[in-house]
């Protein structure tokens, strides 16, 4: 243990004062906890280059006041039961937001400052139809480990820092070839940029192409979290409408020609709603995209489970005039906390994002990069999808079949053909949080869609997830839900 | 393997062309590999859902004209050897930086466009003096692989989101613990926000509180890393000269008294001098801050490691007016690729950081840092520290002996009393550049500490980093050193 204590040789304080100052402080303010053991005086001697009787004098006093204990055979240690009037004082400031700040922010602080948000709480019922919470207890995590032991000591090159601004090579490439096969996404390696997830990706671009005043055109409803960080940015954002097919393209073109920087869209399974950008509507944006001085920023959550129909390629596979950015992430296929997600940005943004990337954090942790690589070059990715599709293909059919049974003409279902969630419509004689309420009193949890809109209301529509459930949950809970709204 | 095919029912072009055009177009744009295997015909049509008849006509046609192979007994394969004409065409773009932008930048992206640097190459002579490389071969690698491993099949909660704006609640603890005892920091574990490392940690600093055209004071000179992201911010930068006590704080007094915004220090291990700062500078400094509406950015970086002296508290320990913004990381006493680091910051900022935090990329993996709690905890941090202390001890001894008996009065050392490089500077007939290149021909990297100045110029100053060297290759890199500078 390394313990600092500052000593003035040239104060008119005996050195052995100065250090029963020091350790009583220490002991104070909780630097030295209650039950942690000290340094031996011989050791304290040598460390701070003073003789042994100084420390023993310092120590003799702290005994006999009660901050420390001795141990026959073992040491010295700070007491437990400290002297009474030392647990009145709380010496450390605990955080708080109540002060004033003392100092100025920047734009970017002054705005995050007036909208500080806290986490969304989940609901915590027995029953959850929580969104966007994948199968975990279905993850091979023992794979996983064994891929981690692996690499670990193969060699210790991983310790050291990368050498690639846009992260490790073979995981591009290993991306950029799953993109191709499972996504139509056409991108050379040298396309993607490593991120931490998709929120340092919407991050980045952010950074990169918006100024405070600058316009996103976004879905509405439309994903929440991803709101929040172009609010944070100063973005102005413009709502687009959503029906089954999608955004609504042709509404674009009523707005102001060359107002709009980016345009935000989640085609695989649009969120909340779950419908899925058709083909006609993909075209359509894209030669809209080509005529304006606008990206389309293309969230390709989601797309990797699909039911029933055939999948539809993503947008940047389909463009022709690099007006694509495609985020894609590992965070809901293979598990949240592996914070690993991608960009791929036409060529002439690559050296811009790479250096943005770098001076955000320079990279991400080598050793998961390096087993990534393995367990997608393996095939266990896409044999881990393949998996998990079929699981909730069934947990779907369970819960669509389960809410027709007990709501049959008082509920419709949307976005049901892929993802982990469906959006769905009931119709009672609540309203959202009488339900939400209702519902949280029968064990079962459930979230409203009021939030992704851009006018809050009451529209009996809520996120069904059941990523994390299995299936006698997901009857019983419907079960439970139908008693309780009067069915 | 999820192959996504588009096919037009409504079309002229019979099915079977269109899979035809399909796989041609993927085997072209190589999102088909050579030698990769394809679907089975039976596969592929219950994919798409057509016949089996027409996707057999597809493959036929892909097999005659040499684009498909059949291995009989194994499946059908993409030919390892296209035809000749397929493979004169390069179909997917590669990144360049050759074409003029076709979207407007932000004022960041612009910015960063201007002054794109490549990542500074390290001197890879079979000797290298090279700074901030710490001695990787001696981590516990199979201590910490331990770790990985029992924490992996503990549970498997940490797959999920954490629940903590901040970063995992016990690593805190862990490094606020940590930092009371051997670096005299003052902090509740609330006040930590964990960090990708020390440059995210500077990052956040820089959005939150530095607009563009504010003026940070950095010491000059000073660290190039550091300098790099204000200047991304838009900085002005004020250099602050230094001496054998650290930073020159009554330099600051000559300022314009309100002009500064952030004040940027290396007191441990002044990068690259190496002197530390001294105490009676240290509370100048604090008692600067004070008068001043100025935060102190402490990066505590090498502190760890300090020979002969007693140590110095940090700033912020010695700070009464939360004036004191601190930054620490693993990167050099564990290892650089974990990328953990943190800000301890005053009260009335700490839910400003750990939002900006999480709108940046969310959390850390989970993963790594419970494995880092129980390392911290167990003692393990302390036990490597102390005994790479004494490591970099016999390292530094031999590299100042070695040049003082090369030398000899033509040397003077900077900073020899801690960190893991020293700075040399060498009276020689030679430019800083010659010495470097006559250094390399004889297979000894050096490097000058030019470009950490604001007036770059020759000095004949060098930063000797000695963290991944051993004794014999110090030894004989100054020796050859000698010969090849002509002493």
């Amino acid at each position: 243990m390394d313990l600092t204590i500052t000593l003035d040789r040239h104060s008119s304080l005996p050195l052995h004062q100065q250090v029963y100052e020091e350790l009583r402080r220490a002991i104070l303010t909780r630097r030295l906890l209650p039950g942690q053991k000290v340094p031996s005086t011989r050791a304290l001697a040598d460390t701070l280059q003073v003789s042994r009787a100084t420390i023993t004098q310092s120590y003799d006093r702290l005994l006999s006041e009660g901050y420390l204990e001795t141990l026959v055979g073992s040491g010295t240690y700070v007491c437990v039961q400290l002297p009474d009037d030392l647990l009145h004082s709380t010496p450390v400031a605990v955080a708080t937001n109540s002060q004033p700040l003392r100092v100025q922010l920047s734009d970017y602080g002054d705005r995050l400052g007036q909208t500080l948000f806290a986490l969304q709480p989940s609901p915590m019922q027995p029953i959850s139809f929580r969104y966007g919470q994948p199968a975990l207890q279905h993850f091979p995590i023992a794979l996983w480990r064994k891929l981690l032991s692996r690499y670990c000591l193969a060699n210790s090159d991983w310790l050291d820092y990368g050498t690639d601004f846009q992260g490790y090579r073979p995981l591009r490439q290993a991306i950029a070839n799953y993109l191709g096969r499972a996504r139509a996404v056409r991108c050379h390696p040298d396309q993607l940029i490593l991120t931490n997830g998709t929120q340092q990706a919407l991050d980045l671009v952010m950074r990169l192409l918006i100024n405070p005043g600058d316009r996103i055109g976004i879905e509405d409803p439309g994903y929440l979290s991803a709101r929040r960080i172009f609010h944070s940015h100063g973005a102005g954002i413009v709502p687009i409408p959503v029906d089954e097919a999608g955004v609504i393209v042709e509404k674009l073109a009523h707005l102001d020609a060359n107002s709009l920087r980016l345009v935000y869209v989640t085609p695989s399974h649009q969120f909340p709603t779950g419908s899925i950008l058709s083909l006609s509507r993909r075209l359509e944006l894209l030669a809209w995209a080509q005529q304006h001085p606008c990206l389309i920023l293309e969230d390709d959550y989601d797309s990797e489970y699909r039911y029933q129909d055939r999948p539809i390629p993503a947008l940047q596979g389909l463009d022709q005039n690099h007006s694509v950015i495609y985020i894609g992430t590992f965070s809901k296929v293979l598990f949240p906390s592996l914070r690993i997600g991608y960009l791929v940005v036409p060529p002439d943004l690559v050296s811009l994002f790479a250096q943005a990337k770098w001076l955000s954090d320079r990279q991400l942790p080598t050793l998961e990069q390096q087993v990534l690589t393995e367990f997608i070059e393996a095939g266990h990715l896409e044999s881990h999808i393949r998996k998990m599709r079929s699981h909730y293909d069934q947990l779907r059919q369970t819960l669509v079949q389960a809410l027709k049974q007990h709501f049959r003409e008082r509920v419709m279902i949307f976005g049901e053909k892929a993802g982990i969630h469906v959006m769905v419509k009931l119709r009672t004689c609540w309203s959202d949080t009488e339900v939400i309420e209702r519902a949280a009193n029968v064990g079962v949890g459930l979230m409203s869609a009021q939030l992704h809109y851009f006018n809050p209301c009451d529209r009996g529509e809520f996120i069904f997830g059941y990523g994390d459930l299995d299936e006698a949950q997901i009857v019983e809970g419907i079960d439970c839900l139908a008693q309780v709204l009067g069915t």
